[in-house]
């Protein structure tokens, strides 16, 4: 049995859901994996910080969050060997003080729960936390795309050097375990490439028209739902999606992309008429994702495509997501998340927990 | 790096294309696995048993093989140290034989590859080779589903008494790992049922009777190609589909099934025209094979449906195969084969070896 400290940088609705499946599944964990979990630290924007070496109660800290307290009413840093922060921290200096802390007790057993918001232009701050995470020696799991987005190479190096984990399952398709699924069981296969719908707004936007909504009405359903990002421009203009197609990208195919680099457009020039028109015809509208390796180089692209009814991305409804991995001896195989949301992001963080563990040694 | 032994007991067309896929990929193998893989024996019903210690040439045998020749011509049984049987062993003598042989020189690095024609209504003669590989100290691969629709439990517990590895990956969807999908990147997810389209035949002759063919006419043509069994009624009256029901529900639900205790319909009362006549309403029939946890019992049932044309399972053409995972915390998750074949089958055989070879240590 091994004992993981963790140190939350964010607690929205994903930290806060994972905290309480953590606590769920504690029993099972500790039976099947061979390990528990501690949370050490919680560190917020806009309800303070909390840290205690001995654990937080942490379903507690999500309580007092969601009733708009603050964390401070819960940190005991004279739990803490060593000089604190005096001010409340931000996302770095948090970390590092906590791992030194944590280290001083059992080295190499801290990890960093990132869950930040995400500025998908540029990747941060989740970047920052993760490198800050991986130079203070502490392993890291986080729901955020940027990092494999922006930087997934010079992370994934840094992560090795360090002998520390880098995972972040939930950056596509919630918890659905695309990446664990190419490391661990598709030994000897190539991909050369793959296809997808990895936008969940999208999707329920058009199959909203589909159904004769319109735009405006879609959109503020998914807004109210916590599932669109509050700019919505960034699910509409395909923004999200091209990070997760070059997160996609960098993992399975050795790719240096950002999301810059895909070929982008969104859904500015569909209109509810048009896409009702396209299902009158039999086909389907669908928000598309695509990378393919030639050579040394990879190209990737979204864009709005009409599909035949049959193709299997097309049958995809409201907030449902597929990834079609194309490889070598295989053929083409389909991954797809028929249900998905809060839960199973937080789950994802889980697996990777899990995944981690799997890789240290027995204590 | 470590050195398998391997024993290829049978040697059809699925065997051969391993044994070439072996050859290609080897390089890939020792690059990125750590593992070198060695034929030390082959036995077959018609073509002879080939032994030889050193190492055989596998691709030169699956030559011999096809040009009807016999493999005791490469036979070189004085490789070997100790007794060997004088006459051509059958399968348990031969992985008996070669075992005792093979751990005198190193101990715990015999696989054996088991790929006979399966009599599918009692899981023969494949349970007993596993069994006898268990026995003789010897780890299993195989792309047969009758020891795990059969006899799950007991081998399973045999595997874990002896030390020794069981896996059958290609049983079901060939080579899309479905059970490495769950043992390594699904954990702490409780798994309540599943349905899909596990039959590559039936799924095939109904694509061709939707097209406008008859029945014995797509039969035909899936005979020819080789992927129906030689006996037909297997695959339309449900067998086939009942026995891959019988081994996931083992497996995955670890349920005591035989393909026996699945409540089976087949395609007898499906012509041509119904099944027109219900494409024509727009929707779709498909031989679905489904599992359901209750409490402590696991009910199974494999039969034709009618499905919304919209349903992931409808969209399955030809010879595709898709599995739906029923979980408590993910949803449904779907993994879909959309190429399937040969090749497919025996790349399982080689992902169960790197599946394998990752539990043991570093030499």
């Amino acid at each position: 049995m091994i004992t993981l400290d963790l140190a939350l940088v964010g607690f929205g609705h994903v930290g806060r859901r994972f905290v309480r499946l953590l606590d769920e599944r504690a029993e099972q964990l500790r039976r099947e994996h061979s390990v528990e979990c501690r949370v050490i630290g919680i560190c917020t924007r806009r309800h303070g910080t909390a840290r205690n070496l001995a654990g937080l109660d942490a379903r507690a800290a999500a309580s007092l969050v969601e009733e708009g307290g603050s964390l401070s009413a819960i940190d005991a840093p004279d739990s803490m060997p060593g000089r604190l922060a005096a001010v409340p921290p931000d996302g770095p200096t948090f970390i590092r003080d906590l791992a030194t802390a944590a280290h001083a007790r059992q080295h190499g057993r801290m990890v960093v729960v990132e869950t930040t918001v995400l500025d998908i232009t540029a990747g941060q701050p989740a970047i920052a936390h993760v490198k800050t995470a991986l130079e203070s020696d502490a392993h890291v799991v986080t729901a955020n795309k940027g990092p494999a987005a922006f930087a997934y190479q010079e992370l994934d190096l840094l992560a090795r050097g360090a002998g520390r984990g880098f995972y972040f399952e939930g950056a596509v398709m919630d918890g659905i375990p695309i990446f664990n699924l190419v490391r661990e069981t598709l030994p000897a296969v190539k991909l050369t490439g793959f296809r997808g719908v990895v936008n969940s707004t999208t999707n329920y936007i058009i199959s909203a028209m589909e159904d004769g909504r319109e735009f405006d009405e879609a959109l503020a359903e998914m807004q109210a739902a916590g599932i669109a990002e509050a700019d919505p421009s960034l699910d509409v203009d395909g923004w999200d999606a091209a990070a997760k197609t070059a997160a996609l990208a960098n993992v399975l195919l050795g790719a240096r992309l950002t999301p810059q680099d895909v070929d982008r457009t969104g859904l500015a020039d569909w209109s509810g008429a048009r896409i009702r028109e396209v299902a009158a015809a039999g086909r389907r509208v669908k928000l598309v994702a695509r990378a393919r390796r030639e050579g040394a180089t990879v190209s990737a692209v979204v864009g709005a495509e009409e599909l035949d009814a049959a193709d299997l991305l097309a049958t995809l409804r409201e907030q449902q997501n597929a990834l079609v991995l194309e490889t070598d001896v295989l053929g083409d195989v389909a991954i797809v998340q028929l249900g998905g949301g809060l839960t199973q992001t937080a789950y994802a963080l889980l697996s990777d927990l899990v995944a981690l563990r799997r890789t240290l040694p027995f204590a």
